[in-house]
């Protein structure tokens, strides 16, 4: 990959109203990401919304050169060796910055995430199940944050785990993690989703959950608050259509409350790396595609696309793509560009399920 | 009921080779327990085996004041006051001994039990858990062991408990048990399959297990050991189709294995006694259909029955009734009685899931 391609595609990924979807349409529709970056302003233009700023050249040499200084390396998603199963996730980051053994990715993944304020005896047993799994081949993933995070990193640190954090990946939080931060980009990963240099903030952690959820054959919480971001984290594993399974506890411990309601809404209970390696089993021997490529060639599509008429059978209530398509009588294609165009003039709003809305104007 | 039928129907519970199953076809086949005592000598020797034992007047009737004595009373399967679920089940025996409130029989019932060196944690929460699904309305039935089950019913007491035990309903057993039980016959239930004076041997214990999870809607665990009879009645409980449910319990306690296993094997998880109403409201709701009754007419067939086909039929390993019957091309009723015969000349064996087999010779 070129310097040229990487600088294209980071500009591409930090400009605005740029997120994962568009993106890869992006990419898919133009070919290249400079492409893409040559038209995005008469696209946006087309949809009637305001002037998109895009990310400079000048901005994005600075952050690659940000990167490889920190010793991090970019990945592009859709291309390897960004990793695989986030790559076939809804919401995947359209790029990825990464310090450390890299060959990690090829194993096996699963989230290991729980309470900050967990119990003595949770730590112990994160940071013992976060050991045997990383002894059985799996790669353990985690949050870097205090408690059952750190349990696991640290009992997997000698075999493999990766950390994504939710600021730069040159920033330590919380600040006593500065050491064990460093000990993961030596013998583990460190991931972010965030240019370097950027302090995390509350709105931050959802995005990482996302992504650690995204990595993982399966997450499993160990001690959980109710509506706490390990919860957050097995949601978003299970509408990824991933294991979600959870460490039970003794229904007087108020800190198991969390996961024993994941395991009466159909979590899996797992007690030791044995129960994990069973439940994850039907992922990881499923043989995978490779990343999804967007290096096709361009689309070729007549000019007249069927912006007006999307627009008009659009709504402020969420709708299938599929239904737009067929309703408007036009090629998917086009009617994917018109999706497009308008996404880029901040006019829609993409919900799960791939249902669209129009944003109030 | 006349004296008459009672003793009738004790006599034959009684006698030799009389399980659930038999008791309950030769009422059928004969009308009357009665008739049925009268003709057991000639069906038994149809099918070639030892003279039976049957039950002599004398005994029934030394049983019965002995009953009556203690201040129970028998209730026959197929007969109200009999439990309506237990009626229900596979292999319920057909004479109880009840001593207490008769009217708690109406109540939706739930079995709870456990482990009887239960930590002191778990005691508190069975009490607790016992008291409230009591408050709500509910039978809390036990084994009233030491540990969980003791506390169950003492939790339970001032509103609805019963107690089955594995001997005769005038023996104390575990000894401490006297007052708890004296209370139980007060202010709940106590039920015995086994005449007064039996004292409770290993063997009891299975079929006690059986009442209990048979009596209810639903089996609640509170820490067992892998392998111990709580587990068993659970197993009973599951081959009923009825509800079971498990307390879960950190794995790092070696006394939560057997409900984390029985979780992880489809077992609902309960924390308090709001999830146990909802786990057993299919069933609480459901209408149930009154006692099958076996005070039919007497079954007319002719004098031809295929004792000697059926026994032809059957061989050591276990198959379904209903392909004997086919195979057998004779009525459904008279293949039902050869069975029967075989059945008290203690040639037949009956399996799971209405299978049968010949015992070897």
């Amino acid at each position: 990959m070129s310097d040229r391609d990487r600088i294209a595609r980071l500009r591409l990924a930090r400009s605005d109203s740029i997120g994962a979807i568009t993106y890869s349409r992006l990419i898919q529709r133009f070919g290249t990401a400079e492409a893409a970056l040559a038209a995005l302003p008469d696209l946006a233009a087309r949809a009637g919304g305001k002037p998109l700023r895009i990310a400079s050249k000048a901005d994005a040499e600075r952050e690659l050169a940000a990167v490889t200084k920190s010793g991090g390396q970019l990945l592009f998603r859709g291309l390897a060796p960004y990793p695989r199963l986030l790559d076939e996730a809804d919401g995947a980051p359209p790029v990825l910055i990464v310090q450390g053994r890299l060959a990690l990715f090829e194993r096996p993944a699963v989230a290991l995430v729980g309470a900050r304020n967990a119990s003595a005896a949770a730590v112990r047993f994160a940071r013992k199940l976060g050991l045997e799994l990383a002894e059985a081949g799996i790669l353990v993933i985690s949050g870097l944050a205090r408690g059952i995070d750190a349990a696991a990193h640290q009992g997997a640190l000698d075999h493999a785990t990766a950390a994504v954090v939710a600021g730069g990946i040159d920033i330590f939080y919380p600040p006593e993690n500065q050491e064990r931060q460093k000990a993961l980009c030596e013998c583990g990963l460190v991931l972010a989703e965030m240019p370097p240099g950027t302090e995390p903030r509350a709105r931050h952690f959802p995005y990482r959950n996302r992504i650690i959820a995204g990595m993982s054959s399966g997450t499993i919480v160990v001690e959980a608050a109710p509506r706490s971001g390990s919860l957050i984290t097995a949601r978003l594993a299970a509408e990824a259509g991933r294991e979600v399974m959870a460490v039970p506890g003794s229904p007087l411990d108020p800190r198991a409350q969390g996961c024993n309601q994941l395991i009466r809404d159909g979590a899996t209970l797992v007690q030791n790396a044995a129960d994990v390696v069973e439940a994850i089993r039907p992922f990881a021997s499923q043989v995978r595609s490779p990343p999804s490529s967007f290096e096709a060639a361009p689309e070729h599509l007549n000019g007249d696309e069927p912006i007006g008429l999307v627009e008009e059978l659009l709504g402020p209530s969420p709708v299938p793509i599929d239904e737009i398509i067929r309703l408007s009588g036009a090629p998917s294609g086009a009617v994917q560009l018109a999706l497009l165009e308008l996404d880029l003039a901040g006019r829609l709003e993409r919900h799960a399920g791939g249902k669209v809305s129009l944003r109030p104007a």
